[in-house]
């Protein structure tokens, strides 16, 4: 029996465990010796987060991320053909949404082995539930240009894009330059243009609201360094 | 203070609900005595299941469906106003995805009451990460049209879409339509195109793999009355 590719979730904060992690995934990490991992250091301290007995010792760590040779992947998932399962973490949330692991989920299927989809918090998705706009026909987009003029054309876009096809429209930003996302935002789109944004999701912090771009621009909300969501719709 | 909004996670079908569901989120549901959701009868069962000690008949539930009229979901979150919290509960997963839960969001935030969203099992998530497909820019189409000739222009659509914006597209049908909807994504796409099968994930049945339409086309996977996402790239 081959081994299997398990998608472990990790916390999107100082959370504890419990608060977003089910009980079978918590022992799925448990029994887990092999680990395709975005930073070795932050799945460590994952690890013993979630369990205080496992021997940290014992794990082997393969590290995927961009400095990650392509060829090199195919050696991570070797465990599975012995059959030892592995499991592949991110920096924050689900692997395979906004990071490298995708291409290990990728020659997963090339090579038969199964993939499985564990439950914890995903930023993108509690966003966009909470925001109330349209659930039925939504795109992400992942980060936008960081030049400005770039950055403006494309939230103009796909301002213009949410309108025309209905589809609410996500995108993120790296914590620090949240702030002039949303004043690139709040300059580019139409009053009545709706912007959800969410901060700090599953944290004690949590800040998620729906306003339209007129509202938004007479109390803005202090962004800087908290990881967040944007949502918009015209 | 005001009552908050939760946005409660049901399980995919007949799974336990530690396999999907983290403690907070059941010790959440434990506490709530008014919920919103899309039937009655299946969100007094899920309380039964999440608590064997909860007397449901304490429980108010506001029935919210494509036959409520929208005016009378403001009653809804009455109780929110007199300090007590809500659950808004579909009929699986998320609510606010495929359901009509978004409209009460939509009011709360208008009534400037908090939205919580919880963690549970998104099959629209979890096919995405284990697909092995672009996560950094993907959309989710719900359900295309029922009618064969619409249907195959709509996919012929997404497909392209899929090639020129570089982004997976993601969309789904309800079970008993799972063959012709899998025989018409066959018989529209070229044979070069991925396609994600996830059907029934997160129950023991689960299958999920990633293949050229070529490839599907020699070995079909049964999906008659499975639940399943679909997800194409070009």
């Amino acid at each position: 029996m081959k081994g299997k590719l398990y998608l472990i979730p990790t916390t999107l904060g100082d959370t504890g465990i419990s608060e977003v992690i089910p009980r079978k995934v918590i022992d799925i990490i448990n029994d887990l010796d092999y680990f395709i991992v975005e930073n070795i250091r932050t799945a460590r301290r994952y690890n013993r987060k979630v369990s205080e007995t496992k021997n940290i010792n014992d794990i082997t760590f393969f590290e995927l991320n961009k400095h990650t040779k392509p060829e090199d992947v195919a050696s991570f998932l070797q465990p599975c053909f012995s059959g030892k399962s592995i499991g592949i973490i991110s920096e924050a949330g689900n692997p395979g949404i906004a990071d490298p692991g995708a291409l290990a989920v990728n020659l997963a299927h090339k090579k038969n082995i199964d993939v499985v989809p564990l439950v914890g918090p995903s930023s993108i998705l509690m966003a966009l539930i909470s925001s109330g706009m349209n659930g039925q026909n939504f795109a992400f987009n992942g980060y936008l240009p960081v030049k400005d003029n770039e950055r403006i054309k494309k939230i103009q876009y796909l301002e213009r894009k949410s309108k025309s096809e209905n589809q609410s429209q996500i995108f993120m930003e790296t914590p620090f330059r949240n702030t002039k996302m949303l004043n690139a935002v709040l300059q580019s789109c139409k009053n009545t243009t709706l912007l959800c944004i969410a901060a700090d999701i599953s944290l004690p912090t949590e800040f998620i609201k729906t306003k339209t771009i007129a509202e938004w621009k007479k109390q803005k909300p202090e962004l800087n360094k908290r990881p967040a969501i944007f949502i918009i719709q015209a």
